[in-house]
């Protein structure tokens, strides 16, 4: 069936639940599959014509796959920018699947939670997201999703490299695990440093909320591999689950436990301007919201505020970003009016009275 | 009799009532004269034995005094370093008289309207301050002290320089007019360069809430005469009260109308930001609270907020400052303390609950 988009953004985000194990620090555990169909070009070597053929192909597989017969399917290349804009915040699609040309579809699951991109990179990418660490589950779902699909397409595979994909970075196993993680009490503390080394020492990478090349906003950050050649899918899994992940956990958890017991004025200073902050500006940029909306879901965390439910503030991430502002609105907005009108819907939303 | 420190920081400072015309714009008006005792040389020639005789002759007289009768009396070399900011911070002592050596005492009003500063610069300074634009009160107070210790105290006096004082700068009338202005809507639209121009082609001087070298905190500003020589008290009395200080209100005024009329949501943001910051922060320095509680003065004048009393902002002005903090709080602070309590004081003042 077709989306309406003003519904997808009225669903809070999957990975914005708050729910799982480790919710408190971990956001959400994202996998992340690459498949081409045999007997098609890679798409930087596709026409048009080529491009719509493996749209079609596999659209149509979708509907016709039991698992997925309930998705909602999109085409990108039809959306306007505000549009696509919404589909990125809520990471149902990559930017570069948005900024892409040609014929470009997504189909995703009614919770969101997983997102088929159709001529993103590759012919395929199934991304499977789950809300705090919930990585089992996640490579559960995303193993039947692929054999649901390997059961119908022809996937190009290659008995010594793996699956094949568009760029080699991916040959292999095809699999990108991303681990989301809400680190401000290591950023107040200046102990990053920590979390960069232990990403290093296992060769994984470290990003920003919405991927390469974006700042880590509000304290977000998202440890994902770089590697996906020579290691089987739950080797590399394994290496988030039992190492790096718990590990920058208990960084976080400490430094967490060290503002509490020795620097509690420094931390309640942090949490209270931010809600302070939140509840009395008449203009505010996005930075500032998930700056302030971090430190805000901190306290909530660690108990230092109680008057806030932590699904408001889970939904403002989101719902103060450019597009789902502008959405929500109703229209479009330019700088000041986007500053004015998130100032607003935060207040609404945080104001007891 | 002799005051108590501590009853003096409980009652409001004059210069801070908020009464008087054109209240929300002009804080207070000052004026100034410097008197010398014929006989006795220049503190800068005098040794202690002259200064301490220049000081009895003075504290004498004003106790004999039946206008000055009731008057409170201080030997500010015998305070401590904390009582004496407190006196400073109230400008009931300038800081040069703090900082100096040797007997220095002070003696003012009990509604600490009118202070005479004993071996300031000059042997006898005596200052009179009034809440709001009250230059002809403020006159016609000093004028009557001035008055009355010339009755009985042998005043240096040139037939053709005037009044003859320790330094130069003051010769003549030996008087100073200050006029302290609240601008804060004119730093906002940064037109403060039209307050410079007003000020300089009146050969007025502009500086910052506590005088010389100091940084116009809060957005405070005190403009004053430069020259004391060659113009009757009356001239320069009038200068303030006909060109310059009616000009810079009604730039103060216009940029207010400015911001409300053209750019409501970005006042708005500042003041409600400031009220925002300082019911929420859990440190707080005092340069920070004099620039939020300016913003929430400005806010309280021209009616954007009303849950708060503008008296209580007014006090505050002062009881953030690091002397009234400590003596507030009963000892002394180190900077982090002193950055909770002001922090803790505020949240205790301006919140409803």
């Amino acid at each position: 069936m077709s989306a309406s988009l003003e519904d997808v953004i009225r669903n809070r985000c999957e990975w914005l639940r708050g729910e799982g194990p480790l919710s408190e620090i971990v956001i959400s555990t994202r996998i992340r599959l690459a498949r081409n169909i045999r007997g098609f070009p890679f798409l930087p070597r596709a026409d048009a014509d080529l491009r719509a053929q493996v749209a079609d192909t596999v659209e149509t597989t979708i509907r016709r796959t039991d698992l997925l017969a309930d998705y909602l399917h999109l085409s990108i290349d039809e959306l306007d920018d505000l549009d696509r804009r919404v589909l990125v915040e809520r990471q149902l699609i990559s930017r570069q699947h948005a900024e892409g040309s040609g014929t470009r579809r997504v189909a995703f699951d009614p919770g969101g939670s997983c997102s088929l991109m159709i001529n993103e990179e590759d012919h395929v990418r199934v991304q499977v997201m789950r809300s705090g660490m919930q990585l089992d589950a996640a490579w559960e779902q995303i193993n039947a999703v692929d054999d649901a699909l390997d059961a119908k397409l022809d996937f190009a595979y290659h008995a010594q490299f793996g699956y094949l994909t568009a760029c080699p970075t991916n040959v292999g196993t095809g699999i990108r695990v991303s681990v989301m993680l809400h680190l401000p009490a290591l950023r107040i503390t200046n102990e990053l440093d920590k979390v960069g080394q232990a990403a290093k020492d296992m060769k994984l990478a470290i990003r920003g909320l919405w991927g390469e090349g974006t700042e880590a906003l509000g304290d977000f950050f998202q440890i994902s591999n770089q590697i996906t050649l020579g290691r089987s899918e739950e080797e590399l899994i394994d290496d988030f689950h039992r190492t790096v992940i718990p590990q920058i956990v208990e960084y976080e958890q400490q430094a967490r436990q060290a503002l509490t017991a020795k620097r509690l004025h420094a931390l309640d200073d942090k949490v209270y301007r931010a809600m302070g902050g939140l509840q009395s500006a008449r203009l505010m940029s996005s930075t500032e919201a998930m700056q302030c909306l971090s430190h805000l879901r901190m306290g909530l965390n660690i108990g230092r505020i109680k008057t806030i439910d932590l699904n408001t503030v889970n939904d403002l991430f989101i719902q103060t970003q450019p597009g789902h502002l502008q959405k929500l609105h109703g229209g479009r907005l330019n700088g000041e009016q986007r500053s004015i009108a998130r100032a607003a819907l935060i207040r609404s939303k945080l104001h007891q009275n």
